[in-house]
């Protein structure tokens, strides 16, 4: 697998932050693995037996989340070489994604078991994802999100 | 293609509230094109255009989107009937997900031009995706997220 290019030429860079995002990270096998990541599960073998993910793709998506400096390598074992994927800085800025996806799967899914809560360390409040405006602090809808350039005519 | 059952059997159910939402999402084409709805694209014929995605994988992930609850097809045209697709309230609470991965493309990557920020209608400030506290109404950190049951070993 060629490895994607952090750099693009202009022509090539993306035009809308959603798309640009989705497409470096490829397909729902980099969002599984870095939810293994986020909730401690960061060896390629517990991660594969975690998601039950073909070796390869497993692989290949630890290459290109490697690449794109969203987690980095950790040995922890020496002969043979170990290594754990912790999420870097700009990786840890995925988790409000994966904490929404959370919400919405909580929301709406019926699971096997009851599930438990992401709690707020030391306080034990629970723990979500919400849209926020940064000028007045409110919460808000995507109802009150004003239509721009990119939102032609909702 | 088989339409995705809303209601699985309790042994098919899922077990973690992520992994389960990437699951009825199936492929990130399903939220490329929440995001065009979203953004009020929301014709086969324009999101087809926006997206240059394959008219086959389009009607197929409009149709799963559909079964899930997540759009509604709303007619907009008699003869021959054509439909628009509209956000449910179930897809309107993908939103803070879609945000999430924005806010990560508009730190992360490089675009072809400015990005336009999302603004709140009214007050003028900038939308973003937050991790937040229920209870003490905290901005918190992924580092600030307790372990539970699903977090085995950060």
């Amino acid at each position: 697998m060629a490895s994607p290019d952090p750099h693009p030429q202009a022509e090539d860079r993306p035009r809308c932050a959603v798309l640009g995002t989705l497409d470096v990270l490829r397909d729902m096998w980099t969002l599984a693995i870095l939810r293994c990541v986020f909730y401690g599960i960061r060896r390629y073998t517990t991660i594969q037996r975690e998601l039950g993910i073909a070796t390869n793709v497993l692989a290949d998506r630890l290459d290109l989340l490697v690449d794109q400096g969203i987690l980095e390598r950790v040995l922890y074992q020496d002969r043979p070489p170990r290594y754990e994927y912790h999420p870097t800085p700009k990786g840890a800025d995925l988790v409000p994604a994966i904490v929404a996806l959370r919400s919405w799967g909580r929301q709406h899914l019926e699971f096997a078991e009851p599930l438990e809560p992401l709690i707020h360390r030391g306080c034990g409040g629970e723990v979500s994802t919400l849209i926020h405006c940064a000028e007045c602090g409110e919460q808000i809808g995507w109802e009150q999100i004003e239509s721009g350039p990119a939102i032609p005519n909702r």
